[in-house]
């Protein structure tokens, strides 16, 4: 159907076409459904929404920046819009929905209509529902890999061995990353390191570390880093790194839906599309862990027979995840604690020193980097030298930041948590402190948080302080004391 | 968070509110994500729609007419726009996910959120994925059926029986509502009927009667249109009857799913809101049809079942669904069999006469206007005494229609398909035959379509009319013609 286009004079993050509800019903689409439009020998897939009154015509459509501007037209040009046909990847999602296996090729074909814009979210939703209900198998995980980075952007390094390490994660603070990159690219291990912002946590490293520093890069970018310094520590969804991948978590995220075959193919797309040859994976285990020491054992088992498929060196670790690493929780206190660690000060947390120098060494001995069984060895010499703390300057100074900053930030209001009577701590909920940071203001909110005096096992005395709440004002402040005093996150 | 309100001018069929991406960002909602937007003491859920450029700032929120009406305020107000927090039904929906059977509170909550917009698309398809991959109880249909009618609009007639025949589709004409209302009106009987349009098919009953006749009413004129004569045929999606599923069934269509449960819901339920006493439920079966004899018998059982939790008196009836019923397909030809049935002409379909018969007499039966076993022969005397044609045009010129409408249509352009060589008639794929239709124009071109000169076991001779394809473009004539060609949907 042939339409006289008007931009919309904004760009909405997406292809969006906005049509008069007639012209919707005469081509037969929905609000959420695709048109083609085409111009000339350009088509782009966009997404309708429809109007039923206002300020245009039937055989008007209002077209996003985008979909002006990759079909470089100007308003008052005219367009087709089609309804896009039944996706031949529908109908594989449906096959997957009904329980079968599904071969490479239909696999990449839904991951490539995903990253298209030619599956809807709901589409998306229906492809997870099938994933978490009837599983994967290795292989199919493997294809899912795959497509999610073919049909992104890649980083290609001039490196015989790439180096990567990743957690599954859901235990707070736990921010070994930047002390990791910091060792083994001082010993000289290439690791182009991509980190995530915090979905339901208290914080993600890139959130941590944008404290300091930008790290929002392009590929290029990113590049230059690497060479110049053997590491970065960047934030992974700016580079446009596996795609669908962003789609599909966006839309689990609505019910907190996180299927076994999706998180692996998550994960290790990510470390391919940066050319990753060697992984080190942790998999923290514990009651409110992300997964229990059975699951944990599973995952571990299902990880290596993908990784294998994809010819990838993976070693897993399974670790203690019954309480927090570190003591600060929230981006100013968890980058505290890595700095303290790095500078070598006496406080810095030794339980969060300790998980990543074991990290860092089990990377130098995968890698080839030192003999079995001296990685840590290495891995805490390199630490205790200052070279760690140098690299990890070196860094962030060539990701254009300056640990100085942090001395900028200084949290506003604190409320210290005090022990009702004498006992020794029997549990701390990781779900529950994450909740509790965000509450205070966590991530968005850079000095918020809560900083923990105790961790399992340590005897307090009435009148002692367990932990401090910080927030950046007094509303945030009251909503998290009253919360803690509602979920009691630490038991003893 | 506070914004500064600014109309859209535009009134989108659904609540929306358009944001910077940073303010987004800072709430924490992502496109497709709900806000709760307030002013004063009122509040309304909406879909965010973010803009990264464009015509307006960060504290500024966009929203439909929709919104700014519910909410009373013009441009300029200040609303609050908050997330709204992950609803208990999104939880309710992960649970039916994994495998649990839900109560009838939990299902209203989620039938309820979905009538709000208080949950998105993927949340809808995440529900249909549930019914779909573990099906659900008798009792879970009862109250989902219970559910879609208490969120609705309602009919309420002062009639102690009110009938109402359905077919569960997929057979192409097949056409008999026009007629089963015309008789069993006539013979006193209200039948308060809504009908569809088409979604797969070539054509709906309210797609064939809007030749002739409006289709969309309020509830209040149907309800004179009933009281005036004793029926109507309407199309239900007018009405808001049962809205969920409307948004249901919307969402199922991308993907072509059709879960039982939501099959059977989805009509008690728009029977019900009318205020239904007596169904007879055609269930046509056979290897083209939706399904084959042994499912054909489990939804039977499972409709009757589910009838009895809900106090309904059903009874369904299996049918010969191995073929198009009646010779003409599409909106136009199909409303040609049903007057030449009505107009006692010679060339009228005897199998859509036979089925139509059949049917208003069982429902004159169930509903003791008649004995057991003198339904179908009192049926027919209405038929041949030209009362039904009678109480036809009655009920269409009450609701603003006239059958001789119809000679007002003239099909354009035709291309008959004949038989290249002798034999016997072995096989007429209903989908086939429909995509067939649907490719000439059906429904959307009310004149496109087929029609059929032959049925299952006839003789064809070489030379001689298997069928007509009629189109009102060349173009779409011959994209059917070769589809023909292609798909093969007859076999002699």
């Amino acid at each position: 159907m042939k339409f006289k286009a008007k931009s919309l004079n904004l760009s909405a993050g997406r292809p969006v076409a906005i049509m008069h509800l007639d012209a919707a019903r005469a081509l037969g689409v929905h609000v959420d459904d695709r048109v083609q439009v085409t111009a000339g020998k350009i088509k782009i897939i966009a997404i309708v929404d429809t109007i039923l009154s206002g300020f245009f015509k039937e055989d008007e459509i209002a077209l996003s920046e985008e979909v002006m501007q990759e079909l470089d037209i100007k308003t008052g040009d005219v367009v087709d819009a089609d309804p896009v046909p039944l996706r031949q990847s529908a109908h594989y999602i449906f096959e997957k929905l009904s329980g079968m296996e599904l071969t490479e090729k239909k696999i990449f074909a839904i991951i490539e209509d995903i990253v298209d814009n030619a599956l809807a979210e709901s589409e998306i939703a229906y492809f997870i529902s099938a994933m978490y209900t009837h599983g994967m198998s290795s292989e199919e995980i493997a294809f899912l890999t795959k497509a999610m980075v073919k049909t992104g952007t890649r980083l290609f390094l001039k490196k015989k061995i790439i180096a990567d390490k990743h957690s599954i994660g859901g235990i707070p603070n736990n921010r070994t990353t930047p002390i990791i990159v910091s060792i083994c690219a001082t010993a000289g291990l290439t690791m182009p390191k991509t980190s995530s912002r915090a979905i339901t946590s208290a914080a993600g490293t890139a959130d941590v570390i944008e404290i300091i520093s930008p790290v929002e890069f392009s590929i290029a970018k990113m590049k230059k880093i690497v060479y110049k310094t053997g590491g970065c520590i960047v934030w992974g969804g700016a580079l446009g790194l596996a795609p669908s991948d962003d789609k599909i978590i966006q839309v689990e995220r609505l019910i907190y839906l996180d299927p076994e075959a999706q998180l692996i193919a998550s994960i290790l797309a990510k470390k391919l599309a940066v050319g990753s040859t060697h992984i080190l994976l942790d998999i923290p285990y514990g009651e409110s862990a992300k997964v229990d020491k059975k699951e944990a054992v599973k995952l571990s088992k299902k990880f290596k027979k993908v990784a294998k498929i994809l010819k990838l060196n993976i070693q897993t670790i399974l670790t203690d995840g019954k309480q927090p690493i570190g003591n600060g929780i929230g981006p100013l206190f968890e980058l505290r604690d890595v700095l303290s660690i790095l500078k070598r000060e006496k406080n810095a947390p030794k339980d969060l020193e300790q998980k990543s120098v074991m990290l860092a060494g089990k990377l130098l001995e995968m890698t080839g980097k030192c003999k079995k069984g001296e990685g840590e060895k290495i891995a805490m010499q390199i630490l205790n030298s200052g070279q760690a703390l140098k690299k990890f300057k070196e860094i962030i100074s060539a990701q254009g930041g300056n640990i100085n900053r942090i001395n900028k930030l200084r949290p506003k209001f604190f409320h210290h948590i005090l022990a009702d009577k004498n006992g020794k701590v029997s549990s701390i909920q990781n779900k529950k402190i994450a909740a509790l940071a965000r509450r205070a203001g966590a991530p968005a909110d850079k000095t918020a948080g809560i900083y923990l005096y105790k961790h399992l096992s340590n005897i307090l005395k009435k009148g002692e302080k367990i932990l401090t709440i910080y927030s950046e004002t007094k509303d945030k402040l009251k909503e998290a004391v009253d919360f803690y005093k509602f979920v009691k996150p630490i038991e003893y």
